[in-house]
Order: C-alpha cells, then structure tokens, then sequence
C-alpha cells in the first residue's frame, strides 16, 4: 500500500484518558499504520498546567495551554476532546475545531447531552464528523453497534447499566449489607465520585449517555431534559435485600423506548430478575442492552471507565476517521431528526411496593382496595414481622401484575387517607429484562 | 439530501435468512433511505426451484436459476449470498460476482473458512469489499466490534460460544438430566440440527467461525485447519453434574489467542464458572467474549441464529455498503495477513479429571504420583462413593492446578499402568473467563 498522508491529532485534556490516547498512539502505532494503511500521529497537546509530571513522554508534541487554540492549528486534522465539561472551553473549543475543518472525537456526554444538535448541524454544515464511542459506556463499542451494526433494525428499546459508580454502590450494598451513605463515602475515598457527585449518584451522567443512545436509536434529536431522572440516593439496604429475597437486584437502569404517545427515557432506580444478565451485572461494569424489530435483544457488557477502556474507545473514532468511515453524528443527518414527544412514562410494568401498616385487623384490607380500585392486581405480597419493633408495626410487600406508573402514584396517594400507613410507602419499578 | 442511486441486490438462497432480507428490504425501506441517503432494492433472486411457496412477496423482482448468471447480472451491485455450502454454487457465485466487479455480502462461515483468504485476495484487486457479519454469531455485530470497535487494540485473546445447537444440547442435559442422545434426539426433532448433524455437534461450524475471528483478531490469514476441533459427544451427562457441583458448566467453547509459540486455535469442550456470563448462557443465545490490551473484556451476547437476527447482520454489512463504509475483509489488506504458526494449546489450565479407581488401599496415591511426576499439583480432589457398585470402584474427581495439556496428557498415559484405573479417565480443561 502506498503510502497515504498521517492523521494528525490534536489532543485536549491530559487527564487519565487523554494519556491512555497517548499510550495507544505511541506503543500501537505499527498496528494502527497496518489496519488503516497510515500513520496516526499526535501534533499537540493542551492541558491547563504543563509543567505537571504525567506518565508519558508529552516531548514531541506542540503545547497549548489553550484548547482553542489547539482546535484551529493547521498542523491537526482531527480535534480529539477528552476535557469533559458540558460548557466553556470543551465547547468553545468543540466549535472552533469544527468551524476550522476539523473532524472531532468526544468523549463527553455532557457536552453532547446538551448541544449535540447544534453541533451535529454544526459539523455536518462543514462536512465534518464528530465521534463519540468513548462518550457511553467506556470501552463498549456501543454507539457503532448501534448506529451501524444494528442499522437494519428499527429499535424497540435501548436499556442500560451506564454508570459504573452507581453500580459499584448498588452492589456493594447488597454484598456488604451496608447502607447507602456508608458505601456513598467508600466510593469516595476510593475515587469513584465525579467533583460533584450529584453527577454520578443524581443518574445525571448516566442519564446524559442514555439520551444519546436514543437520539441514535430512534432517530430523534438529543433530549436529555426530557429523561426522567431519579438517582440512587434513596435506595435502602432494606429494598435491596427484600427484594433480593424476592429474586431481583436493584439497578439504576436506563431505559428509552418509543410509544404511541412519544419517546419515554427514564433513568431509575429499577428491579431487575437477580439471574437476568443485568442482575448478575456487578461492580463497576456497564451493560448496555439493545431490542431491534429484527434482532432481538443484543447484551453488550464492559469496563465503563478508566484509562484504558476509555482511551480505546478514542482510538476506534480515530481509526475510523483514518479508514475513511464518515457518517452523521447520530446516524442520520442532524437536520433530519426528529424533534420528539416526550412522554413521560406510561408503558406499564409490574411493580414492587414496601410500606409500613399500622398492625391492625383490617389494615391489609384498605390497602389491596386502594389497589383494586385503581385497576391494579397483585402478584405476589408477603407480610413481614418486626420483632423488635415495639409499636407491632407490619412491613408489607407486594409485587404488583402490570400497572400503569399513573395508576401506581394514584394508587400510592390513596393508602394515606386509609389510616394505616405509617411513613412513606416505597415504590419501585421492574423493568422486564 | 439529494437522491443518491439505489443500491441494487442480488439475492442467492431463499431460505430462511434469504427471507428474512427480503422482509427488511420491504418493510424498512423508509428507515433504511434514512439511514444511507438513499434506496436499497433488490433487482433479482435466485434459488432452485423458483415454485416453492415462500412467505414473502418476491414478484417484483427477477429469477435465476443459477447463483453464477445471478452473480453477473448488471443490475446488481451487491451479491448477497445466503445458500452456504463451502464449495460448489456458493463459491463459483462468489468468485463470479467478484470478477464482475460486484461487492459481497455473505452468511457464509465455511466458505470464508476454507477459501477466505482467496476471496479476499480476490475482491481487494478488484477494490471491491466481502463483508460476513451474518457468519459468525448471528445477530451479534461481532465483526464489526471486532474489526472496527476495538481496532485500537492487540488483541489477547478471543472466545466465544457460537453454535446455539451445540450450547442447547449441553445446557438440556443439564436442567432436564437427560443423556446426550436422548436430546440429541430432541434437537433433531426440533429441526435444531444440520443435515449433516457433525456441522454443529463435531464442533465444525462453530470452529469456522473461530478461525474468521482469529484472522482478524491477530492480523493472520485464516487457518480454519489449524483448529484443535473436538464437538460435544463425548460430553457425559455425569460430568455436566459433577462440574455443577464443583462450581462448573461446560460449554463448547472456541478460545483464539497469540502466544510466543504461535497461534493457539481450539474448538472444544470446556468447563467455565457457573456465576461467569458464559456460565450463565442458556439455550441457543451465542456469547463471543473480546480481549484486548487497552480495554480489557468485553461481552457480547444475542441470537446466534434465525431468520430475524441473521437477516440482521446481512443487512446491517449491506447498509455498511450503502452508507459507503469500506474495509478489507479481514480488517487490514489481504496481502498482507501473515501466515500464522499454527501452535498447538501449550498456554496452561486448570484441569477437571474424573476417573474411575479399584477401591484399593494405595489406588489414590498412585495416581497422585502420576500427577506430581507430570508436574501437575491438586488443586482439590473427591472420592465419590457409588453404593449400586458392586466392584466397590470409587469416583475420584480431581481439578488441577493450572497445567499444560502436554503435561496433563503425559499424565493421563500413566494412570493405567498403575493398575488402578478401571475405564479411561476423563479430562476437560478448565478456560479461565
């Protein structure tokens, strides 16, 4: 093969992933030359202090202290952001790399959650791609087996596992049989929490990747406001481990899923059966699981973070750039999605339900009524004792048939005029998996 | 977007995938015009006897008889062939389509198995593509995660689960305690098998899938007769539930890795853990499991076969075709795969052995010095009785610690000169997932 011109990168951030870039440009670089028939070479760096000691030799490369100015310099082909932030410099430099001619490779969802119309039209207007494999589920080469692999498919449902903090917690809880705010600080000082946590256990990370799994899927435009949020700060050991009784794991699960009445994304906490791949999902890991007319349910499962996961994502929208394999950001062009409905959820699901009676004959009673009435049939209900609880208060649970969400919470106001209920009844969906 | 020409098909076999491309090309045209910028059509068909009654409407397009006029037909641009077979029509067809200049789109495993490298040699002087998602894993886009997902990659080690029969079979006998024959049977029944039934249980079909992912996992020329082949008759109803005892399932597993020795290629029974995602694999579904330096284990799991999922993978490499998305077959140019050195499995594992004993003071010791001498330590060992034995045997089970299998074979060939064993022993290597 003769020999074709290099693929010059210009690398912004140099934080854990952008030296895993680095890493895989200088150890694979025989590799990469032999599958896309040319050299991939890094021509700068920015990073906000450059005196700092990283774990690579940075000497061959221009330095910018400023990612705009990395974005437009001649000598790059490609602008490869791995900064993170949804605002500021990530953006403003986002856009002068594709208003300079760039093609871009992102791995940052919050950026994309938020204005990857504008900067899909944006590139696409220049005839420019921005990649962003990196940007969901680390390692997983989700958004090509989406976007192209299961490009025959008209998609049913796109789910997923996607923060692996939350997972680590979740599962750590139910291992360890110790509560939220305990695990929380753990996954603290070990590392595992963005700067603002919220961002991880708020489902707001998890929920910025969900949002871009259905712009692809259902060909619509990115709508992160419209996902319904929920983190996980509110799950309690007792769920966790009554419901493990049960045959389920708790998840914070993303769905997205187009109905009749518009696109409903949620990101919840959500029971799934403990033996379904999603349930034996532990640790840190993501899962990612997507439902095509044709295909069926494809399972892809992987690291979600870290160097190398990460970086390797990267690599394969450089690579794909160096090949020659361009397409629109979301799969079709930008200005030909579609805005969508946002539904808020209504698709029905069986239900897990755990509140505390007063132990009084009758009390059971009220609350199946309250059920009844609201056309929501039981499945399963136990009765607990609390033997050491002195007002002889009863934990009843129950795993409700299929009900629509807006008759649970309908449901759900009426146990309280019953007289019965003490404190606040817990409502949990299960997603079928 | 302006209209780009159609991409036009030619379409030989009209089975059960045949079909299944049909029905997508039918009823997701608008999707797929969306998806590529432009129309997929099919011009003509082919399979033998055009007056069979298929469940599609096919008037629309034109018949041959023979693949090879198909082939050449100049209203086609694309030759998909989903007859199979390694040899006769399937090649003839696939070599004429390639000298008219057309690109390629295959289900076909043991075609590219046995003539791939030809093939691709073939198609890149023509500058023309093959692609064969469809052949490998059915519905899973494990060609393209492979190819293009993980390019930023060398690649450790790849495995995988990947004839839905085989892993039926195995995981029946294990929930309904039936012998081999006895589902064996039941598969037949159900229409499970092929017609030559060593396709899928002699290990041959899942082995041609695992020489097409070696080839483009390590840079190699595929060497399908490199492959250590061994299928699942052999597989006792007895150690499937001794191993689910110890913690174990057996799955007929294909492993493919690079070692300094060279290529290590095998297709056979192999125990894994019970709690492993491939432990945990039920009935049909195929899991194929991806290693790579950078992003460590990736899973991926779906329908290895069907009407549906297969159409899938044909379509999805078609659309490839369409959006303008060109590799080299095996991901770098043909001419320059190496000639892999085909090494036989020296990487070491732990081992189960189950053997029957004369009950005798000693019989124990003995075969533990056979191990010791071999240089292979215990990793834990059982007695089982058998109160129906009359003889007064003894079921030993022994798991190893990690062993070559050299070493383990030279163990093997000396229990019997102890005088102890009754019967031959059995060894399944343990793969560590």
């Amino acid at each position: 093969m003769s020999a074709a011109a290099p693929l010059r990168l210009g690398l912004a951030g140099l934080g854990t992933v952008g030296i895993g870039v680095v890493k895989i440009v200088q150890a694979q670089a025989d590799l990469i030359t032999a599958r896309t028939g040319r050299a991939v070479t890094i021509s700068a760096v920015s990073a906000r202090d450059p005196q700092k000691n990283r774990d690579a030799d940075l000497s061959a490369y221009a330095w910018e202290t400023d990612p705009v100015a990395l974005a437009r310099r001649p000598d790059i082909d490609v602008f490869v952001e791995v900064m993170g932030g949804h605002d500021g410099p990530a953006k403003a430099a986002t856009e002068a790399a594709l208003a300079a001619g760039k093609d871009v490779v992102t791995a940052n969802k919050a950026l994309l959650a938020h204005h990857g119309q504008a900067l899909a039209e944006a590139a696409e207007a220049q005839g420019r791609v921005i990649r962003f494999e990196a940007a969901v589920a680390g390692g997983i080469p989700v958004i090509k087996a989406l976007t192209e692999g299961l490009a025959g498919n008209r998609m049913k449902r796109v789910m997923g596992v996607m923060n692996g903090t939350c997972n680590y917690i979740l599962t750590r809880m139910q291992s360890a049989g110790l509560p939220y705010d305990t695990v929380f600080e753990e996954a603290r000082q070990l590392g595992y929490l963005e700067a603002d946590p919220n961002l991880d256990v708020g489902g707001i990370d998890a929920g910025h990747k969900l949002s871009l799994l259905a712009a692809i899927a259902f060909g619509t435009r990115v709508s992160f406001d419209a996902v319904e949020l929920e983190g996980i700060g509110n799950v309690s050991i007792d769920d966790i481990r009554l419901a493990e009784d049960m045959g389920y794991r708790i998840k914070l699960l993303g769905v997205a899923q187009m109905t009749g009445r518009g696109l409903e994304q949620r990101m919840t906490p959500c029971l799934v059966p403990s033996a379904s791949p999603l349930g034996q999902l532990q640790g840190g890991t993501n899962m990612v699981v997507l439902e095509g007319d044709s295909v069926g349910q494809i399972v892809l499962r992987g690291p979600g973070a870290g160097m190398g996961p990460t970086a390797s994502a990267v690599m394969a929208d450089v690579i794909d750039i160096a090949r020659g394999l361009r397409l629109p950001t979301f799969g079709i062009p930008a200005t030909q999605l579609a805005q969508p409905t946002a539904a808020s959820s209504a698709t029905p699901a069986p239900y897990y339900l755990r509140m505390t009676l007063l132990d009084k004959p009758g009390a059971l009673a009220k609350i199946a009524t309250c059920l009844g009435e609201a056309g929501i049939s039981i499945d399963q209900m136990r009765q607990l004792h609390r033997p050491d609880d002195a007002a002889q208060n009863a934990i009843v649970l129950i795993v409700t048939h299929k009900a629509a969400p807006a008759d649970v919470a309908h449901a759900l106001s009426q146990f309280g005029p019953t007289g019965v209920l003490v404190g606040t009844p817990v409502a949990i969906r299960i997603e079928e998996v």
